[in-house]
């Protein structure tokens, strides 16, 4: 895997290059700058785990057997349009939750000169998507499958990010809105369909497949991505910090956690009473009084019974499917999360 | 055309509500809620030109054969898109803009329980669109064409905007930044392209055209769109308030008119000093300088030559078009914006 990051390096220029030349708009040598540097700023500074696992996917769907210089470049492509499609919802998410730090440094709306031009910023994203597939992929078969693919996966995000914020943001703090359902909801939608689901499904398209034949493995890699999360929330609060790169404030932005629903379903009614009354506070002994309840409740332990009892299910699912090459790329997914702690 | 409104009013309860119930998600009571309130708050409250344009260009292209009630829906229904994409528009350029008021109410972003949230709403309202495409046109021959279609057109507006945000906020008000070409640049990309050439594409779609045989329809409405957007500088100054609607503020809010364009390119060395000196300042006192200055260069004729000017080459554009359809459509527009008052 690692070994394709230089080529897909390499395409991030490529691709780049392109859309600060395209002929549909006359660009100002400022106009031309600024998109460079927005860019640079937001798209090819993550782990680039989704863009390159589209890669990754298609090489096992051709049983290894070796890609043309073409194959590698349309697949690369995708890849990398799925970061740019992520680096569009980070912009406006960060804006959105008023945050400060992403990936290590300042949001990008947060730069003197930037400000409000970050949603501005966040559309070009997206449309930069449009064109890199419309450069690219026109005249393919599977050309409208990929819009339609990119638009489903779009708006299922911006569902999952919209009942995050009504429930997080609307009204004040109510635990009694927090829930598994809820939490399945937001995970599922906000999270696991553009991360999980989106590279397989355009590794699938690039080999010729159609979507609809292929529901059953939509369905793992949204449960894959749901434990992913999972995870996530579990780590925040129970993670090495310097392990995972960041510390966790879960408890204190009042997040909807898998480990406080967890909580919530476990707890009795005095336990009940001291999450309500410290959950979502920023001083440090409420946020220490909740993870002691979280030990209380013993939540590691239901965790690890969570994940094991995730990974069976998972991998019965996978090993239902009738395709061999199908199941690889599933399983390649599983093995790289599976008991991660980063 | 008039007569149509009714029947166009009620397809958008019909795709309000088949968005409130799409398949592929599975809303919460609130989350319905939010959308229905978003889309009555933001979508419907405007003059419905651009969409009700989509029908009459329709109906002139079908030589006012009666329309299908299929017909008549679709088109609707793609007047209702462009709609959406403005109300999308409009939602975010109002929070990158600072605004207060739209239509006449506060802006969507400005109630308490909205604010940032705005932002993602607006990114619903753009994935309305490919919802009502995929729903509605899927399956017909010209669906990848509509999805390009709106994918262009939206890459050109948010581009216009981009230069738009560049030159007007970033770095101190620089007036030397502000040229005709510039002011050119903006008023295509952020208005001409969805408000004249989006319409009728829509309609020659619709009709069965291939619309990379109607290039000059497009270079005509863009210039229409151009003329309309001059205009509307015009009139932000010299429009009389109780016709237009509103109080014209482009002097205060240092925004690159055609005006301040036009006088900057007439001016003399002490003359532009007055306009240096003057422009994007809130206090009257300035405000009136400026206006003098405009009187003094005599904007208003050189307003009314641009304007017979404009209407000549469009007019003969227009004629030179082989079909006479597109020539009714074409026309039709045109006498709707020539030498309005608001």
């Amino acid at each position: 895997m690692s070994d394709l990051k230089p080529k897909f390096l390499q395409v991030y220029s490529v691709l780049k290059s392109e859309l600060l030349n395209d002929p549909d708009f006359e660009f100002t040598h400022d106009s031309r700058q600024w998109i460079e540097r927005m860019l640079d700023y937001n798209v090819p500074g993550g782990k680039l785990n989704r863009g390159l696992s589209v890669i990754d996917s298609y090489q096992l769907l051709k049983q290894g057997k070796e890609l043309t210089d073409e194959e590698v470049f349309l697949a690369c492509s995708l890849g990398w349009c799925i970061e740019w499609l992520q680096a569009y919802f980070l912009v406006l998410d960060d804006i959105m939750d008023d945050s400060h730090t992403r990936r290590g440094q300042p949001c990008w709306f947060r730069l003197p000169k930037v400000g409000m031009i970050a949603v501005n910023d966040g559309l070009i994203l997206r449309n930069h998507v449009s064109r890199i597939l419309k450069k690219h992929f026109k005249g393919k078969p599977y050309y409208v499958d990929l819009l339609d693919l990119f638009n489903e996966v779009e708006f299922q995000t911006a569902h999952g990010q919209m009942i995050d914020l009504i429930t997080t943001l609307v009204g004040e703090k109510d635990l009694s809105k927090y829930s598994l359902p809820l939490h399945r909801r937001i995970v599922q939608y906000k999270t696991a369909y553009y991360s999980f689901y989106l590279p397989v499904a355009c590794a699938l398209l690039l080999f010729g497949e159609k979507l609809e034949n292929h529901v059953s493995v939509k369905d793992v890699l949204i449960e894959m991505g749901t434990y992913f999360q999972v995870q996530d929330d579990y780590l925040d609060c129970f993670g090495d910090p310097e392990v995972i790169g960041k510390i966790g404030t879960d408890i204190e932005d009042f997040k909807c956690s898998w480990l406080v629903v967890k909580a919530l379903e476990l707890c009795n009614e005095d336990q009940k009473k001291i999450l309500y009354e410290n959950y979502g506070k920023e001083d440090p002994a409420y946020v220490a009084k909740v993870k002691e309840l979280y030990k209380d409740l013993k939540l590691q332990d239901v965790y690890l019974e969570y994940e094991s009892k995730s990974y069976e299910k998972i991998t019965s699912s996978i090993e239902a499917h009738p395709s061999k090459e199908v199941q690889a790329v599933l399983k390649s997914f599983l093995a790289k999360i599976y008991k991660r702690h980063k």
